[in-house]
């Protein structure tokens, strides 16, 4: 039987893999490597980094495959309503991958950035082929750090306040409005700095770029004043290498604990 | 100046400790250990053993301390209105342990279960103490994999759907309503089994007790089915061990994507 290991291999830092997932990319035959253009480049140079630190003497194959593209017109970095449709072109070339590259009795693996639960699609993925019936196989999840726990770790703060419930968001979800029965909100995939909107709100931010990496850039403050530093630090790196990858805890009513 | 590492140890597999938190572990003299009781002794051996695995050749020390009772009066196991107090009372502990055992150029450390950021007072009570400025330091945290990326990885399902929020939340906040404008709800710190109430909705429960340990124990399903499962496998093992840590995410409308 085929086995499939999910490895999340956390947010930028090459440190912050566990041990599990240590042993599983060392137990990996085959690594499906889902290219996503160039200006992950770096990206993909991590994870080919992390093989060669943690599986020095060789011995696996990787096999690279294009993303197909996902349809962006419906507007900025969260998921489109073509997502439904980008799923199933990108099962499919899983489906194809893991048939004809990975052996009856081989291990594979996908390495997702991050923890493989947050906002990512490979596990959705992997139920579609299965689904299909077209090609079988097992497999397993590796939890990793996310950027959340990143984020948060940098800051040297909780995500939730004691006895209190904290919400995990899209940067469009923040856009239509802040967050019922919540008072902390963390905000991911946001390409339009949402955050804008609520500058006149008694909220303190702690926002991170490229977290654990070495071009991290940290924020943290009233959002009144952090605000227009972040807008600038965020368009000059954004300059700088071509993309960016940025999460923000917002926490409202700052002073209460 | 004495250096102090808050290390998220995971939330019970010894294998979801990070590269980071076992450079961490290296780097530490002292290590403190507050005992929650005899009930604990399970997770306060699983730390030891870490220590054991990880800096085989000694060299550390390990003091303990009493934890202040906390006042469960309030009723549950979530927290009490007498938290304040009992945060102020183990500020004194830790500015004390920091203080008397820990030298001038040394560096402590305190393992946290799971990730720091969630539902853990460690880095509140660190900032309590620098504030009353008794004790000088400096800290950082090392993210750890929390209970809910395990319970989730085990269940290989994510935290969220595309595109949509995910809350995270106490069993005491479930009890007073289903938390608004989110479909997916993760509850820890849940005594009272506060879904039951939900059982006649169209929800998927994804629950897990003592995960990532010999004794995990995972159900999943619709929850009507699942609730009376959960409920007596509870029982059991709450009245085998002495106490039990369960952690559950409900999914309302499981078959949307
Ligand atoms: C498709 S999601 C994947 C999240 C990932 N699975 C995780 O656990 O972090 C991509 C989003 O994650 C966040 N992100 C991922 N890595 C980051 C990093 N190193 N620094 C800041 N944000 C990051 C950003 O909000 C980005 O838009
Ligand atoms: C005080 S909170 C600490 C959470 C921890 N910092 C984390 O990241 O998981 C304790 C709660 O975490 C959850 N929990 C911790 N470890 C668990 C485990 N191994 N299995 C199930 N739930 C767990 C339970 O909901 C428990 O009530």
């Amino acid at each position: 039987m085929r086995t499939i290991h999910v490895i999340g291999i956390g947010a930028g830092d090459p440190d912050q893999l566990t041990l599990q997932a240590v042993k599983a990319l060392r137990g990996t035959d085959v690594f499906f490597v889902l290219d996503k253009g160039e200006v992950k480049s770096d990206l993909t140079r991590l994870r080919r980094d992390m093989l060669e630190t943690h599986i020095p003497e060789g011995g696996y194959r990787v096999v690279e495959a294009r993303d197909p593209e996902r349809d962006r017109r419906a507007g900025g970095a969260a998921y489109s309503p073509a997502v439904g449709d980008w799923r199933s072109a990108r099962a499919d070339i899983y489906a194809r991958l893991i048939e004809e590259e990975l052996g009856e009795d081989e291990t594979g693996a996908f390495l997702v950035w991050g923890d493989p639960a947050l906002y990512d699609s490979t596990i959705a993925i992997l139920e579609e082929v299965l689904e299909r019936g077209r090609v079988d196989f097992t497999y397993d999840v590796v939890p990793g750090i996310s950027s959340v726990s990143a984020l948060v770790g940098r800051h040297r703060t909780g995500l939730n306040r004691v006895a209190r419930p904290v919400q995990i968001t899209t940067g469009r979800r923040l856009a239509e409005g802040f967050p019922e029965g919540v008072d902390d909100v963390v905000v991911m995939l946001d390409a339009h700095q949402a955050f804008r909107q609520y500058t006149d709100e008694d909220l303190h931010i702690y926002w991170g770029a490229y977290i654990g990496t070495p071009d991290e850039i940290l924020v943290s403050g009233p959002i009144a004043e952090a605000a227009p530093r972040i807008e600038r630090l965020r368009a000059e790196a954004r300059e700088r290498k071509g993309w960016i990858m940025d999460t923000y805890l917002l926490r409202r009513h700052p002073k209460k604990a």
